[in-house]
């Protein structure tokens, strides 16, 4: 862990360069020693320089799952999300974290009509705007993206300076026959997406997948082999899958990987599709860190990756892999 | 589902073949209906055949998972898990599955004492015996197995004529360092299988893992792509991961491949290495149907493998893997 000090020079009235101004990107799990103050009191009081300190998510970071009503009117789901961003912020959060189909209700007949396009639809510039006046990270949930001519499950993610810094298309489609229970089929208006999606934030690697991937291993397997150690799934399960799975399904997920795991549900509504709320962090040793309700609320949790470590030196499951016999291997 | 009948002729006195008995393989899930048993009347009142009738294992079969106190006695030990196959078979199971180290203590200093060959050795013999005198197909936990002069960590399988149907050598030594709390290193003493294990029980498709094993889950990914339907996993977790991870581990492989599991631990001892216990049979759907205390006892489990198919139909995550882009592939 370091301070990044980046000093501005501007040319002094005797023709040469003077330092005025100094810029200090401090990581966040950095504290500063007493050397490190002296050492910033000399720059201010003696060279007469300005400072600016700006804090870099290092290990340590605040995250605020947002478990939010979602109703038919999409300036008002946009709008609320919004508004609980800026809550977010006041609560201490760095990263915030939407749910699937944050925008618009669930269920193949709304994703057409709530479709957008990405990053210039109304959606992405909210959230595009409200990164940047808060100056907060957003993993902005999933919206129904259209492009070329077809209809996808898509996560962005944004960064402070409200720019779209990776995008993420839902690669496991929805399609399940529970008889009696729960009959979906997303492929009816979605297509798939192709791509595992890796993304930093400071010095912390995120992996991104949308609720029924969590289900499938080789995903996560993947994302760990390429040292992520946040995995995070905006979700929508529903009453019959959800108490039955999505708690296991992420604590299998984290135990195995090793890793944190965030999984972002909308508050279970009344009527339509009902989801089963309950948003959840996980830490890498498979026990859940916080757990929200089933009603509109911001769930905080203060993750700390350097856990990832600990877990992975103590049971150090992933060097013991036996891939001289096996191995999970991407395709493409 | 069928019944087998096996018709056996001899030579009658006019020289002509002639059937005087009837063998029939009945698969334990099936009902004999009023036309069957007509038959087998005619068959005994008319034609004065002798029948004989067999129970398969079908779909529906009870296992008996043996919880037992180990000491420092290799003979008790053994005669105390013969013991135990007799309770068992009284108890109605079909199949009766014994710990990891059932015949000695766990730890790297006893293996060398304690192993012996496969299948010669006096606790596989007795294995033998014992499934032969009981009619029960037995997945006998493990022992220390000697073998080129390197010591395994190793199950038999023993059919209902005490013959050894499999063997699998652990494939994943137990070398954990969690400090304060437990460090072992079983790869100090122990050489690591390098093949899956696979057999079947009339039609039912298991696979095998010991103990550490079930945290890998490439490999119970791999006896799923080879169509299995329960995975035993004899094991003797401690008391820092049993509370941690048992259940877990168990739920994760279950619900992941929807497939059964069948851990059996020892029971917890007062002294040495102790054991978690908690035995347990997870169902398809990532649910515990049964759970043992941590003493000796015996956990009976009504297991019916047609919850797979059940599993598979509803939530078909196998068949909705993204094989485009991913694999867990076998090397060897």
């Amino acid at each position: 862990m370091t301070i990044v000090v980046i000093l501005i020079p501007t040319v002094g009235k005797n023709g040469k360069y003077k330092v005025n101004h100094v810029n200090v990107n401090l990581l966040n799990d950095f504290v500063l020693t007493l050397f490190n103050i002296l050492l910033l009191k000399i720059l201010i009081n003696v060279f007469k320089c300005s400072v600016t300190i700006q804090t870099m998510i290092g290990n340590r970071f605040r995250i605020a799952l947002l478990q939010l009503n979602v109703g038919a009117d999409r300036s008002k789901n946009v709008e609320n999300a919004v508004s609980y961003i800026n809550k977010a912020k006041s609560g201490g959060a760095q990263i915030v974290a939407l749910s699937e189909c944050f925008n618009s209700p669930y269920g193949t007949k709304f994703f057409n009509d709530y479709a957008e396009n990405v990053p210039d639809g109304p959606s992405c510039q909210a959230l595009s705007k409200a990164a940047k006046a808060t100056n907060l990270y957003i993993i902005g949930g999933t919206i129904p993206e259209r492009a070329d001519g077809k209809l996808y499950n898509t996560c962005t993610i944004w960064n402070p300076q409200g720019q779209m810094i990776a995008k993420y298309r839902k690669m496991h489609l929805f399609d399940i026959d529970i008889p009696g229970r729960i009959t979906f089929k997303e492929s009816d208006s979605l297509s798939a997406g192709n791509e595992l999606v890796m993304f930093n934030i400071g010095t912390v690697k995120f992996g991104i997948g949308i609720c029924y991937d969590m289900r499938f291993e080789e995903l996560a397997k993947l994302y760990r082999q390429q040292q992520c150690q946040v995995l995070v799934y905006p979700g929508a399960f529903n009453m019959t899958t959800g108490p039955m799975h999505w708690e296991l399904l992420q604590r299998s997920r984290a135990n195995d990987n090793q890793v944190f795991v965030c999984a972002i549900s909308p508050a279970r509504a009344d009527r339509g599709y009902i989801a089963w709320g309950h948003s959840q962090v996980t830490d890498p040793w498979g026990k859940v860190l916080a757990k929200a309700g089933h009603e509109e609320e911001i769930l905080y949790s203060d993750i700390n990756v350097s856990e990832c470590d600990d877990a992975r030196q103590q049971i150090p499951i992933f060097a013991q892999r036996r891939v001289d016999i096996y191995n999970t291997v991407l395709n493409k």
